[in-house]
């Protein structure tokens, strides 16, 4: 009897970020990708998200390795937290694993793990599972979708991917490989679908160029681009049509140093000596002459192009008729924050240029026709869209109906769902956890919404604090009330009479204990709790978090 | 000599919302518009923005009237907030103060002031100014733009328009006038610049209708509609589909059903009887015999659209089938919340359709080249862009130029700028207090960034409470330390072991202190504070706000 083939969704099914698939065969799993997210606005204090791993660490010993599709973060920026719990192999293109290693170097001083290197075209033996790496364009070099043959069936990972026929790096989209696998039979194609809206074929990277090329020569002094650190072909983009017309390029900030000093020593990045200059050197040069790289096209808040558009960076300030180029689009929930940068950008004097107004961006993700294209290329017998928010895994659903696919052989798997195949049949047969876990500070733990809502109650209101002493042996009080308070109103003056009146009425509270009644720590606490509830909403129509301490002489030192 | 005429901006400046223009001659003020805006997401806690009044307390018996343009919230949700500190005759359309009313009305049980109903293509006598009423189209019925004749010359107020040649009410932009201004001589135009990004014209509101005409009949069960309350004009095509295909139209939510009603007892809804049933009467029909009109396209969370997304309204359900048509699009800052909730329609079964997918969403305001025809038709001496970010006002003196007007011509102005004016030269010359107040709970107050920041930082690390009693003549220690949290970390037992260890670690460093030291309630407050964020940090990497609190038993009552 034939084994089980299961694909298990663990993060990226029905969200963005924090991509993690499993293909299960018998006894035997094969992981793909393992990312992080960042979290919403409405996730205070939370520094990123990570997929849950129970799965993997219940069963790390039928892991027979994860392979990673490219070097962006949301696919390769868990890897260092799984590996902290468990030892599996890890395999990846060139660059995918140069970043990694820069990645873990920096999270731990502990020694590498073995990572091992593949290469686009390579085909790789993993227990029972025979993968083929096929070159695919991104927005980062080195990207490969992934073709798992099973004995069970062949299932295609599309890893993120898009079609571009006029490639950078000059390398094209294996497109006879995904012709070939179409031929053999694909039982399942894992698709990208961040831009099943929209129509037609994303853009060539090289549109980018022309724009550039069209831009930097109208600018009268500096020019600034704003672009994510690992975007090399537009970095390579930005050093040739600087060179051409005489300028320095200079990246700044440490990840925009990391990826470039990366890209050169792995020839990712290849450009005219002299022509990449370090920021200590930027005085040696007139502005005419240079073009400074920086991240902060997302209105990241640490950013050095945020820092320089609100005038809050040590070095370097923005002049009138520096030219900045933004060549991002804001991620959905940056809109805000990119808006703002090139509003302050602008008030500073500055010409920014901003998509859609130029072409200064395009998309590294497939656009309907491109998916389209794929799907004809392999025309598998079962779909599942993973990459996207649920309203892209049903035009997905949509989309491949459209195709001739019958809809109940579509699958909108979402995290936790375990999908199991055979050559008749399709179904999600279970559901795994997969939870989402937060990284705050070293600790990473299970997503708890309750401190979640306490922590955006305690921001929308504020916080006040009462204490009292007792001698709950006696039933009396020894001192107190005090009452403080955090992040509540504006002006001390009228805070502090607030609380004095608060403070009067505590008393008037206490002094109607009776001495049973102050032998009781926690009724105290209860009891102060909503006299104080009470009065503030009656006097201010607030509720702030009240918390009350009650002391006892009996615990003292 | 002739008086001085100013433009004082005080809100809708460099930003989208709480607009508020002043034109000064003399010893006169006219006041256009008084609105309110919505928080940003980082702005925790804030429940409205207002403009700064004190230009306008402090000159409150120089001022003839406020004028309202439109009754959109950005335009007049302030009045009622001016008017409770200065009392000033307000002049508006119909509709528009039967809006305000219902407003105050709801904020208020005391008498409403004078209001001055007026009618575009009216013109109004106040002190030395004579203001034409101008009609214009937008997303609400009865706007105007205001051309405000004074000694001193011409100001024209664009309102917030577009020009739609085919409105739903028939009510076409008076063109006419326009013209008659420019050739009498414009010396400022103040514009809206919302949409001076997009190329060409704004369509047709009508077009919405035929979206709703090709869309009503393909759905098989209950049609939700989420539109803007005050959106009349697409309400009323919503009516006329529904009427056509026999289906009943319910307004949902209490702002939804306000607007219906004064609308309907205005006249600006015009329905067949029997077509609008309230929502007590929904059992009463099958589900393909229903629209349903809800508030919530831009995903706000106490909006009856959202709460069925999330399955948490107590009366309505999203059943699969339903169609739900999302009649908006985004506001930035929204994005998120407006993609999460179609995200939640769409696991509940429902089929969703959005913009830009279908067209069942136009702006309602004025693109480039209507921008043009405006400007053209007025042929302006000097001219101010406002409502719309830093980059849009931007974009518009680079239109300006490209129609001819001599760049020192436009005129940035931020919130606080006084702009004075005369046949021959224009000049920012002064600046008035033009701070952004926040509205929370009861309380209006000047912003204070500080408070905003405190907010975050407890929202982001959480709070430590600690206190200790002691007796300060003695210096000795009575009661404590008790420490607890809030806001802060996951699970509750580890929390109580970190709590408990660092209870310990603040009594070793008590035993340490001297009696002197004990004393000293501020010292050992500070030293508290000390001991515990090291503390904490170095055992968890956090940073959560500590408060401490010194209680003494003198204090006692």
């Amino acid at each position: 009897m034939a084994e089980e083939l299961r694909i298990i969704a663990l993060g990226g099914y029905g969200e963005v970020g924090k991509n993690l698939t499993v293909v299960e065969y018998g006894e035997d799993l094969l992981v793909i990708d393992v990312g992080v997210a960042f979290p919403n606005v409405d996730m205070l204090g939370v520094e990123l998200l990570l997929p849950d791993f129970a799965y993997l660490r219940e069963n790390a010993a039928r892991v027979r390795g994860i392979i990673l599709t490219h070097g962006h973060e949301d696919h390769i920026g868990g890897v260092p937290f799984l590996l902290r719990e468990v030892r599996i192999p890890v395999y990846g293109t060139r660059l995918t694993l140069g970043l990694l290693r820069g990645k873990m170097e920096e999270l731990t001083s502990a020694p590498l793990p073995p990572l091992h290197e593949v290469a686009p075209g390579d085909r790789l033996s993993l227990g029972p599972f025979t993968v083929d790496l096929i070159r695919v364009n991104h927005s980062i070099p080195d990207g490969v979708a992934l073709g798992v043959h099973t004995p069970a069936g062949l299932i295609v990972h599309s890893g993120d991917f898009k079609f571009d026929y006029t490639p950078i790096d000059g390398q094209l989209t294996d497109f006879a490989q995904f012709a070939h696998l179409g031929q053999e039979g694909v039982l399942a194609l894992i698709a990208d679908t961040t831009n099943v809206g929209r129509t037609g074929f994303t853009p060539s990277e090289r549109m980018v160029g022309e724009t550039f090329a069209h831009l930097f020569p109208q600018a009268p002094r500096r020019i600034i681009v704003a672009l994510f650190a690992s975007h090399l072909h537009r970095i390579q983009q930005v050093c040739e049509v600087a060179a051409r017309q005489g300028r320095k390029v200079v990246p700044i900030g440490r990840s925009m140093e990391r990826c470039v000093r990366i890209a050169l020593e792995l020839g990712y990045l290849r450009v005219e000596p002299d022509i990449l200059v370090p920021q200590e050197a930027l005085a040696r040069y007139r502005d005419e002459d240079l073009v400074l790289l920086t991240t902060g096209g997302q209105g990241e808040p640490l950013s050095a192009l945020v820092r320089m558009a609100r005038g809050e960076h040590r070095q370097l300030e923005i002049h009138e008729g520096d030219t900045v180029i933004i060549s991002a689009t804001p991620i959905p929930g940056n809109e805000t924050m990119v808006w703002r940068t090139i509003n302050d950008l602008f008030r500073r004097g500055a010409e920014v240029i901003y998509y859609p107004h130029a072409q200064v961006h395009v998309s590294g993700h497939a656009s309907r026709e491109e998916i389209k294209l794929l799907f004809n290329l392999l025309r598998p017998q079962y779909t599942v869209p993973f990459h996207g928010e649920y309203r892209h895994l049903v035009a997905y659903a949509d989309l491949a109906e459209e195709m001739g696919l019958p809809r109940d052989n579509v699958f909108l798997l979402e995290n936790g769902d375990v999908l199991t195949l055979s050559a008749t049949k399709a179904a999600v047969t279970e559901r795994v956890s997969a939870d989402t876990f937060t990284v705050e500070g070293t600790k990473v733990q299970r997503i708890v919404p309750a401190v979640l809502r306490e922590r955006q109650e305690l921001a929308e209101s504020g916080v006040v604090l009462v204490a009292v002493t007792v001698d709950s042996r006696m039933g009396t009080l020894v001192a107190g009330p005090e009452i403080t308070a955090r992040g509540w109103l504006g002006e001390e003056a009228e805070l502090g009479e607030l609380l004095a009146a608060a403070r009067l009425r505590v008393k008037q509270a206490l002094a109607r204990f009776s001495p049973r009644e102050l032998q009781d720590p926690t009724l105290i606490a209860n009891r102060l709790r909503n006299v104080l509830t009470r009065y503030f909403h009656r006097h201010t129509h607030f509720h702030p978090l009240v918390v009350p301490l009650t002391l006892e002489t009996e615990r003292q030192l």
